[in-house]
């Protein structure tokens, strides 16, 4: 048996054949071009589906596709997507039938928490929390080895935890939020202001003065360099990411912490200086573990792919 | 059917005979003296359950005991509880056996939150969070109709998330925490801090510059009498409290929050601030219900009693 995992985003659509064992057998992948409308978003997903299934020599038993933005799982309908221009869209119904294949739709970090669990970083833990650090501070809870969804299927906006009343700004409107000071955007923001100030620094002349080129990937390097400004801004990172990583292990006490998205491929690197602050910062003694993810940017096609099994 | 519900606190030891509905139809209560040790404090439960079962026409399904501190419930042992000097405390165990009689030991937090989802103000809400503002920020949560413990039964120590990075001292040890800006000790520790800054000020007269008869009523009472720097305090408190409530709808998204503790008997004076300002701060539209408690100071004894309901 096989399964057909969705990985629906701002950018590409990408789709993949997974085995029972949460092996990608076959991908696709084409660009969203949002700007078509959701109709045509919804063909191209139908289209990458038929010919999975076409290529696939085991019977397909589902689709799952996972979607940024509120999911009302129940109706399979995605209740508000911003990036993806997508109100009110009943993907499950505009897919039409797909003979003997359930279909499924869930929002993409909760995709990614149920595939590290599955078969990632999280396995064996029915509790567990993958956070993924990217553009914004997405985040996946499993409680009892279900994808825990709040009330009203909104909760674990866990990036929107304030975490610094009157803080850094955050592009939902607040201030103070986790995202504004964790996601690889505030890294960023910080590394640039440093660059700014200094045009003598190592980081101005990596970049030639040109600012706009810094990334995540060349902030760590010049701080692993030894470069004090850049190693002070990342030390501040890692504390804020601990931050909001010792408040979620204070409110769900599970398992094991997951960290996904780019910044996660440091590794130990990562994992050691966010674990030392994690442990002072828990109240009773800290017994959650904390590790990167394992599945990289295939655990969004998997987790969607496993939601027939949740 | 009756059921006996315990109460331990670190001045109290309260029990009470609950009936089928939730009526506390008996109530027994004696000085906890804490000094005298673990085994003459339970050898005190084990009496007072005595005399009520003796007190009681219907027969007695079950006692449930509710204790400040981390709970391991399976075993009903209290791991630790600092006020208490309970440490490794197998209370089930040392109660010995009453014949017929199941015996629960939760943390009483999670006992008060139980008590509001069964007969109080989050009844019919299966997704619940409630809160106990008093000398620290306590709080249960209710998912499912279940008590959300996290893995190692030392989860939804809300107090301790923090949302001031490096900001007030907490008794934790660390800075920062929502118990720091929320309980009723920290807004005590502010108003104290208007008195003794400002020596003509209105809550400075009202206690004849004795700054440490300054308690959370006075504090209400001397901002309602309109006094602006009382007014300010008080709507920093409103602000701070919010801030917590909005991470954690961000985060479980309950149907409804309760706010329990001696504050809550402000009813709408505390809610429709509280209210105005976690609407502002919800990502993506707040859904969630603000309400205060409704059983009081019985919420431990009735959250106890209906245990072996959960």
């Amino acid at each position: 048996m096989n399964y057909i995992g969705v990985d629906l985003g701002g950018t590409n659509i990408s789709v993949g054949l997974v085995n029972e064992k949460g092996k990608v057998l076959e991908r696709l992948c084409v660009p969203t071009l949002i700007e078509r409308g959701n109709a045509a978003v919804i063909e191209d997903i139908k289209s990458l589906c038929e010919k999975l299934i076409a290529a696939s020599k085991d019977k397909i038993k589902s689709i799952g596709i996972g979607t940024p933005g509120l999911v009302n799982r129940t109706k399979g309908e995605v209740v508000l997507a911003s990036n993806l221009k997508f109100e009110n869209i009943n993907i499950k119904e505009e897919l039409g039938s797909f003979a003997g294949i359930d279909i499924y739709v869930e929002n993409d970090a909760n995709c990614a928490a149920f595939a590290e669990y599955i078969f990632g970083a999280a396995k064996g833990h029915k509790n567990s929390i993958t956070i993924t650090l990217g553009t914004g501070v997405g985040g996946g809870v499993i409680i009892n080895g279900k994808i825990f969804t709040g009330s009203f299927f909104g909760g674990t906006e866990i990036g929107h935890m304030a975490i610094v009343v009157n803080g850094e700004e955050c592009t939902c409107g607040r201030r103070g939020c986790w995202e504004a000071y964790a996601s690889a955007t505030a890294l960023i923001r910080d590394t640039r202001g440093v660059a700014a100030r200094y045009p003598n620094s190592a980081i101005f002349n990596k970049v030639g003065g040109d600012i706009k080129q810094i990334d995540a990937k060349l902030a760590f390097e010049t701080a692993d360099e030894g470069d004090e400004k850049m190693i002070e801004i990342i030390e501040k990172y890692h504390k804020y990411l601990a931050v909001g990583i010792a408040n979620l292990i204070n409110i769900f006490e599970p398992e094991i912490v997951v960290i996904g998205g780019g910044i996660s491929s440091r590794g130990n690197k990562l994992i050691k200086p966010v674990a030392a602050h994690v442990d002072k910062m828990v109240f009773g003694g800290n017994k959650t573990k904390l590790a990167v993810a394992k599945l990289g940017n295939d655990a969004g096609i998997i987790g969607a792919a496993m939601l027939c099994k949740e």
